[in-house]
């Protein structure tokens, strides 16, 4: 059984992400969708909470008919020391043998991880699948773009019921 | 639909938190399994990891034939503040509406809690169901008492593979 | 009796504050200012301590010959999970009902937080008081503006008397 | 003018705290009342919160008919590094020259202080008029021994009021 | 070239502590003495500071006529996340193969980590050689007992000079 | 016998720290070299973690022929609080009376800690001493400039060993 994890923080979740998700699915048993920098919310580059995050996935996911067993949901606080983080994240969750990622920084830090390990984890470059990145919505967002259609429906009607533009607005303020 | 929240540090999972869930499975459209305490772990009162304790409750709910897609299993670091822990547990995943617990402790939280909250959170509790403790099976691994009896077959199986009772013993220990 | 907080970090204490808490201390019994993150000081945004803003605010107040009886100054320290704030400031100190801020930021919080109250909060915005900006003054010291004219008299001296001004140059370098 | 700190957790507020303070303002222009611990309650040893205390220790001292003009309550959060506390508190509030104290501890911990200061902390034991112990009053309150004659009738009343003594059995138990 | 760690918190050196150095930097070409816990200071179970505890073994070993080449001194604080703590403590230091320890919970923690480890560390019990220890010897301090004959003389003069038979006599309270 | 403190973040060592350490080596007989940051690594402005710094100032110290026993390199967290950082510092290491710094917040700080302080600190401004950074390095790294140069040779060959190159590229990224 192979065992696979993808981890962002999703602020918001978008097309980009929809489409990793799908392409691990369809290539492992199971997928851990860890939800990263849970302790950030009501922030500019951190709007949301974990819990909203956590909402804004799995409506995307049930619009996307993706089946519940096929994931699970982890939220993961972060840490400041960088080269604990792999082995952090592996605290919190069953065994997984992949990482799916797009960020170079992600994939220098398990590359890092791999060189002491006996098993090395494989890791999914997927930066071609996230050619969308969640700053550019939020700059969309503050500017009045078109940000709706480079996230799923789902998504776009969680942020608007859930007063989140006006919130990305409010949070932009320098001093709190 | 409704949902619920039961939460615990399940060092280890046992018979008792089994019941609590198919109880409040039975009584809910939805579960979510709270685990506390992730920060915690290979000391004498958390002696297994917030992954290790996801692997066996998903392990115990399949051995009882519980569908993966009535609960999602969410770990939740702790905190000092104990005042503020109610709501730092809400934020880590969507709204619910119960709390299942056996706690004095928690049942005062989330009593206090409701003292200001609009919708109170309706608080079932299950301190019936829980009569066996975790505690209780740490001494019996370490004084070599009948532990096994008091656990899911599956969990008992998942501590021994894991050299969880070795581990029990080793942590022990006043000075590390 | 009606009790209102005001909070803001005060780097430094300026006119704009002043104003504020002379509205808040006419319009209610009792008012609560709260001097946020108390943990942060010698740096380019937070050159003061939590001690050296307490006594800035006190000599101010009594300058103006505001009574201390009717204030009380509470020193908070910042969280980062925001979601949290309301909850973890009001932890620190009586209950109150209002809260007097100019933050679009902290509106929205405690906007967020009426959500679940059944108390809401009353949020009264005094954007319009608070024109002038600690990060202004700041700026104005960096460049040897006039910024005295922006704080109150006892303000200015008790910051030359510190060696403020020699401080907020020293910390703006970037590699300590 | 002479200042003076006199810090405590007050968990609770007890007559032993109410004779401290009325000496150290007798013999002071200014006391400031720290309350220690800020982020502990709802814990055995720590079952109030900061807010809590402070009405607490108000109410006491309204009802002593103590003028509020004579000292300021400063809510000052806990640090593991016990040889930098004596700076922490320091750093909470304006300066002072006297600290009373009637534990051993923080008399040690400012005699360490002191070694290095050019104008060492004057160090007033107050241990005779400590004799009662707030660890004695829980002890009674769990009981049911008579803890109210031990502490000023409006601190009773207070934890009364508030669920206190409900709240003190609640959190008695082991595991959360 | 072989190189070891040996970590303990030295709570305080003591001749045990000698003994185990004596060893690891025969069998070795460089020893890592890691003072854990640094964090710690003025508590009964952690009573001297990390510099005090640098001071303590850098005399005992310069006593011993142990030259300062064959060792470094590493202070290491503690984290709660125990399962994350040998790769926290290697974080700190260049690379090591041999690991010294006396405690169960140290041999267990890097067992576990050795699991996933590609070239697992030597791990080395020197339980044997630490029959003696600190808690031990704090006890004897407490009680009057000779404690001086269970440590190099170079430490009890330290502590001896320190006050530090007083400051664990302080320590012991309860309440701070 | 006199002591002195250098401290840093190293983030890379190059020929202006290698500078300072040789002119406070030649002024005093002992002189401790403080990694500071520790917890910081993996991260643009502090790409490597606490160890490899350790490895890189030993390397070059070698290669510069300075005896082992002139100097100890100590590794040490920040704190955000910074009014308490020269006594957080200094609680991690024996006495020293001189501290060689650079930078004008470092001696701030100091001469702040001073205004308290008995016997205060002896200040050296290095900052001549200091022209090459850290940071202008890295950007010469990320540019493909001539980095090697202001670094002594063993210290570029133990960045390039590493994959130190690689690894500030991919840490730059916004999004992790």
């Amino acid at each position: 059984m192979s065992t696979a994890l993808f981890i962002g923080r999703f602020q918001p979740f978008h097309l980009g992400h929809l489409s990793v998700i799908k392409k691990a699915i369809s290539e492992n048993d199971r997928l851990f969708i860890g939800i990263g920098s849970t302790e950030q919310n009501f922030r500019p580059a951190n709007p949301f909470t974990a819990g909203e995050r956590f909402q804004m996935i799995e409506a995307a996911l049930d619009e996307a008919k993706i089946e519940r067993t096929k994931y699970a949901i982890i939220p993961i606080r972060n840490i400041n020391n960088y080269a604990l983080w792999p082995r952090h994240v592996a605290m919190h969750l069953p065994p997984f043998e992949k990482i799916y990622t797009g960020s170079e920084t992600v994939k220098n830090l398990y590359e890092n991880e791999n060189l002491t390990r006996k098993n090395p984890y494989e890791i999914i470059n997927v930066a071609k699948e996230l050619k969308i990145s969640s700053t550019q919505i939020r700059e969309l967002i503050l500017t009045g773009g078109k940000w709706e259609i480079l996230v799923p429906p789902a998504t776009a009607e969680f942020i608007a019921k859930l007063g989140g533009i006006n919130r990305l607005k409010a949070v932009q303020e320098a001093d709190k």
